[in-house]
């Protein structure tokens, strides 16, 4: 990674990491993790390149995880964003959960109870 | 709002919303919200402009919410931008969440029991 990105470098990068492994929404690792308990939810970030990966996106929210997904790559294509977003939506509806774009490229699905706060916090009408 | 994004013509605006409401990150607003039911814990969008609105961020991860931080405003700044990924990992670290970089211009903090999986769905890795 010849170029490390600010959120890289404050965050750290871990060293053997392979350049490729995270494409364009580089997540910036944080090795500090305060304690290695296990979690009963995860914040999953995804990256979805082609339909095939939806299903495994779909199952993340049903096993109760919330899933950020960047949809930059498909977002061109306006049926296979339809039907991400059509289907994504029923995953919400199922289980109780919520779905909301972010951004010009970010989709945030989340399992029962977790709802999103369409209030934006510290912008002008904060 | 002159030019709709494609997110929010997919989401649907709010029709009586402020054009300047959402500054850059612009959240696509969803408007068919399954059911109202009180959620135990929301996942809230903030744009940090300044370190004066630092604390209401945090005090929404203490009351055991997910904060999605656009940096983008105050990464330039290096002073700023180190003092507020400090005040944040502090909070993950008391209440024993979570923080990690997300793209070049995101931070997600979580609350207790909510771990963030640095491992991208759908990459080249998956």
């Amino acid at each position: 990674m010849a170029q490390k990105s600010l959120i890289d470098r404050i965050f750290g990068s871990r060293p053997h990491a392979e350049p490729d492994e995270y494409l364009e929404l580089d997540l910036g690792e944080y090795e500090e993790i305060v304690e290695e308990e296990p979690a009963g939810t995860y914040v999953k970030v995804a990256e979805l390149i082609n339909v095939s990966s939806l299903t495994s996106l779909k199952d993340e929210v049903y096993k109760g995880n919330i899933v950020i997904i960047d949809i930059a790559h498909i977002k061109q294509d306006r049926v296979t964003l339809d039907r991400v977003v059509k289907e994504l939506r029923q995953v919400a509806t199922d289980i109780h959960g919520d779905i909301a774009g972010l951004g010009e490229d970010q989709i945030v699905v989340t399992p029962m109870s977790i709802k999103i706060d369409r209030k934006k916090l510290g912008a002008s009408a904060y």
